[in-house]
C-alpha cells in the first residue's frame, strides 16, 4: 500500500506517533505518556481516537501500530508469528484493530531456553526497519542486539530473524538499584565506574557473586558510593556481553547495536572490553523504517 | 573461660539466645524478633538489658554475641578481622559491649571479587562450631556453603576459615519474587520445579536470560503460573551451585551445607544435579557450638 499512514510503536511505557509518507518519511512526530503498563481495559482504543489521530491531524489515515499494544495488556492479543520471520510474513499477519483503518504488528516467537519459546513484541519492527535500511544488512548472518528492560539479541540470516534469546539485564538494574543492600540513588554516569564494572563481569558466570562487589568495592574498598550505579550497570551490561554471543553458539566480532542512543553507547563500550565492534543504530529510525517496510508490503 | 553464659546469634531479622553451659550445652533457649534491621540507633542495648537478659533468666551471665550486632547497624561497630581465622583468632579479637558482662564476636574478611574484601558476620561462629564439632571438620580442606539471603561458600583448611565467597542468591529470590515482571505469590514448595530450574541454570551463565524462561516457561510453555517462585528459586540456586566451586578455584565432590535446615535441603537437591555430595548440618547447633569455642578460648 502506499500513501501516507499513521505509524505508532506503542510499547510498555509510552507511545511514539508518526505520520510517515509513501517513501518512508516521518512527516510528524509526537510521544505520548500512555505506556501499555498504564492502560485501564479498553482505554486503548479511546485514546487512540481522541488523542493520537486528532494529535497528529490523522483522523483519516491508515494506522500501523507494533508494540507491547498487540497484547493483552494493549488494544487486542495478537498471536506471535513464529521465526523466521521478515517484513512479508508480518505484513500478511496483521491484525485489524479498526476495520479497514488501524492494524497491529504481531510480536515473533522463537524455541527459546529451556525448552519455552522465547518472545519480542516491537523489537521484531525495529529490526525489520534496520534490515530495510541498508542492502547490507538483509544478506549473510548479522547479529543484532536491542538493549533495555529486556534485551533482545537476534541473529538475521539473508534479511530474517531467525532466531533470539532475552535477557532481562535493564530490569535488574531497576530492581537492584531501587531495592535491597544494593540501592543507590547515584547516577549511572561515571564511564571509570563503569568500566570497573564491566570488568568485575569477567565472563559473565557466577552473577549473584559478582553483583555482591557493588556493596564490598565501598563498604570495605573505599569506592564513592555515589559510583555505585555505573558500576552495577556495567556489571550486568557486561554480564550480558560476555555471555550472550555463547549462549547464541555464534563466533563474534561484529555486533549492531540498535535502540536508544545513550543506552546503545554504554553497551558499545562494554563490547570494545571484549574486543567486539559495535555498530549504533538510532531505534527510533528503525521503527519508522520497519512501519514502513510492514506497510509497504501489506 | 568456664562456667554458663548467655549466648546470642543476633542477625539482621531476628534474635536467637541460649544459655549456654560449660561443655557448649543450650539449657533455655529464646526467640526474638528484634532483627538489627529494625533498631533505631541506642535501641540494641535496652533491648538485651530489659527483654533479652530478663527473658532468658540471664541477668547476671557473661554474654557473647555475633552476628550483624557486630555492624554500624548494631550495637557498636567491630571491625572484620582477616582470614584466616579460627575460635582463637576470634576469642582474641572480641569487642567489650558491657564492661566485663558482654562480648562481640568480629566478623571476618577476606580478600574478594573485584579487587574488594568479601566480608560475614555471624557466619564465621557457625563455622567454628561446625570445624570444633568433628575433629574430621579440622583436618585437611574442606568447603561449607552457607545458604542464606547472602549465602557463604568458605574454605576451612586444618580448622581455620582461609577464604570465602558470596553469593547474593537470597536476596535476588526475594527481590524477583516481589517485584518486576516474574513478580509471584505462588509458594515455593514444589520439588519437580525446582528441579526445572536447577536444570534450567545449566552452568550457571547468562542469568540475566535463563531468568527470563521463569516467565516464558508459563506465558508461552503451558507450565502453571502456580511453579513459577519454585521454579526461580531452582533457577538461582542451581546457578550459584554450578557456579560458585570454579570461582573458588575447588575441585568439589563434597561440601558441608550449613544452615536452617529446609533452606538445606533445597541446596542439597540442586547439588545432587550436578553430582555434589552434599552433607547437611543445623546452623543453629552450630551457632551454639561456636559460641562456646569462641567463648573457651576467650
Amino acid at each position: 500500500m502506499a500513501g501516507p499512514f499513521l505509524g505508532c510503536d506503542w510499547g510498555t511505557t509510552n507511545l511514539r506517533a508518526w505520520v510517515i509518507d509513501g517513501d518512508g518519511k516521518a512527516l510528524r512526530k509526537a510521544v505520548f505518556p500512555f505506556g501499555v503498563a498504564k492502560l485501564a481495559a479498553g482505554e486503548a482504543v479511546r485514546l487512540f481516537r481522541h488523542e493520537v489521530r486528532p494529535g497528529l491531524q490523522a483522523e483519516d489515515l491508515p494506522a500501523l501500530l507494533c508494540g507491547m499494544i498487540g497484547s493483552e495488556l494493549g488494544w487486542m492479543a495478537v498471536p506471535h508469528r513464529d521465526c523466521p520471520a521478515d517484513a512479508t510474513v508480518l505484513a500478511r499477519a496483521l491484525a485489524e484493530a479498526e476495520a479497514g483503518r488501524a492494524w497491529i504488528v504481531p510480536g515473533v516467537k522463537c524455541p527459546g531456553l529451556a525448552g519455552a519459546p522465547d518472545v519480542m513484541r516491537g523489537e521484531e519492527t525495529q529490526l525489520i526497519g534496520w534490515i530495510a535500511a541498508d542492502p547490507a544488512h538483509a544478506s549473510g548472518v548479522q547479529l543484532v542486539c536491542h538493549p533495555g528492560t529486556h534485551a533482545k539479541w537476534a541473529v538475521i540470516e539473508n534479511g530474517r530473524i531467525m532466531r533470539f534469546v532475552t535477557a532481562m539485564t535493564g530490569e535488574l538494574f531497576d530492581l537492584l538499584r531501587r531495592h535491597g543492600v544494593l540501592k543507590t540513588e547515584a547516577p549511572a554516569d561515571d564511564a571509570a565506574a563503569f568500566d570497573e564494572g564491566v570488568a568485575a563481569a569477567g565472563d559473565g558466570s557466577a552473577l549473584a557473586s559478582r553483583l555482591f562487589t557493588t556493596r564490598t568495592r565501598v563498604v570495605g574498598g573505599g569506592r564513592p558510593a555515589r559510583s555505585s550505579a555505573s558500576y552495577l550497570s556495567g556489571l550486568l551490561i557486561g554480564a550480558e556481553v560476555a555471555s550472550l554471543p555463547g549462549l547464541l553458539n555464534l563466533p563474534v566480532a561484529r555486533v549492531a547495536l540498535l535502540g536508544e542512543p545513550e543506552l546503545c553507547r554504554w553497551y558499545a563500550r562494554a563490547m570494545a572490553h571484549t574486543g567486539i565492534v559495535a555498530t549504533l543504530y538510532d531505534g527510533e529510525d528503525a521503527a519508522v523504517g520497519g512501519l514502513a517496510a510492514i506497510r509497504a508490503g501489506a
